[in-house]
């Protein structure tokens, strides 16, 4: 049987307030096994580049990432935000290493085509070395990886964080029992949104594909939980979306299921 | 036999300029066997913070690095200029990794004692993990080294590029025949400074002690040197100070010999 790894993804709501990182990075350094921490900062970026007088566009939730905004996300994400982590988990016993996807060569992606909008320089992933992945996390180092990749050309790529959390799941599920834990704002999937107890304990495509007809399912959502079936499908073992202060009790929260 | 490592000290303004980064990651792509970069910043962290509005204050041309400043240079450095120069060597066929000292716990520093001046979130290297770095270079991978360690107790601290370099040089002595070399802007140590042709090639601790009494060596070159003595008494082989223009040919510039 395959040794088990948890990877975790956090967006930037979670890693941009200290206490709430602070408890976070405590629940983290306490999950058993191999571990393997995502982040987003978007908000963090957005601060940055207007102190630095750079606008920030959003086209469908997705960032435009010209030529400024590059160097601001790759300062922000790869720099500060990532070696704040690292250096909090270090504090904790915890053996991180930050990475984007440049680094090792870990995550290759190819630049969006720019049409119909252009995003710039933003990467769709094309390939992750799970092999590299395997051997560092084997070798006790836990790695923290940036919402950053590059095209092998020389060019840093701002990357979804959720997609990168589900090819670098899919690619160490050839090495590992992998559970992937998307941590949300919300307890999970919720029938009411404004009902926490209300949330979706298994959610399988049939229950899916209700919830999307009945409009339960939504917006953002979307892109999420099809990522979530799609990482299921390449050998994942378990998708759950839940809360980040229920990050010690995996049972809480949505099992995505195929 | 030791297998051969090549550990280049680059400092701020060679990798500040695209277009000598560019020349010098070429070179240095074209160093045989392992190699290792270290990488300053200071310009670039300098130009950034005026643009955030924080003031730079240097004592003895050391930066001070309160809150502010150690985010700026967490950004700068670790951000920025490393995964600029790890996605530019990824396209030159070299399978770079960027690294502080906090990642993978590679240097842990202290924090220097505020005492007789404050220099804030400043560090000095209390210890290297040679067999890190060894298991990453044997493994095929090119570390990229920014100046920045931590404490150990979740604080990035800011430290002087020629001290990581010479630190990490040491720690893998143990492991390397290790020749180190310090990019500098002049072509080595020179009797005349305004004459390049007049580079001293062989430096011993007696000619060393004559140049400094001479006032020959002066300023920022006699903790330079010092560094580079110390470090051959560390085990170290090869210390060379040389004009980033000449890595291809390290028979030029000044050798520092015991």
């Amino acid at each position: 049987m395959a040794e088990h790894l948890t990877i975790i993804k956090v967006g930037g709501k979670v890693v941009e307030e200290p206490d709430t990182l602070a408890r976070l990075l405590d629940d983290f350094s306490r999950i058993e096994g191999h571990k393997l921490l995502v982040h987003g900062g978007g908000r963090s970026a957005t601060k940055m580049a207007a102190r630095l007088g750079i606008e920030t566009r959003m086209v469908d939730g997705r960032r435009i990432t010209d030529d400024d905004m590059i160097d601001v996300v790759t300062m922000v994400y790869g720099g500060l935000v990532n070696k704040t982590i690292v250096a909090a988990l270090q504090a904790r016993g915890i053996n991180a290493l930050g990475v984007t996807g440049a680094d090792m060569n870990l995550l290759l992606s190819d630049k969006r085509v720019p049409n119909p909008i252009d995003y710039g320089w933003v990467g769709d992933v094309r390939c992750v070395d799970g092999n590299r992945f395997a051997q560092l996390i084997s070798s006790g180092i836990v790695p923290v990886v940036a919402p950053l990749t590059h095209d092998g050309l020389g060019h840093i790529l701002n990357t979804n964080a959720d997609t990168m959390a589900g090819e670098t799941a899919m690619a160490c599920a050839r090495h590992f029992d992998v559970s992937l834990v998307f941590c949300f704002e919300k307890e999970g999937v919720l029938l009411d949104e404004n009902n926490p107890d209300s949330v979706v304990p298994r959610l399988d495509p049939d229950l899916y594909a209700r919830l999307k007809a009945d409009g339960i399912v939504a917006g953002g959502m979307i892109p999420k939980l099809d990522n979530s079936f799609a990482t299921l499908r390449g050998g994942v073992k378990e998708v759950v979306i839940t809360k980040s202060d229920n990050l010690v009790d995996l049972t809480l929260g949505t099992h995505v299921m195929l």
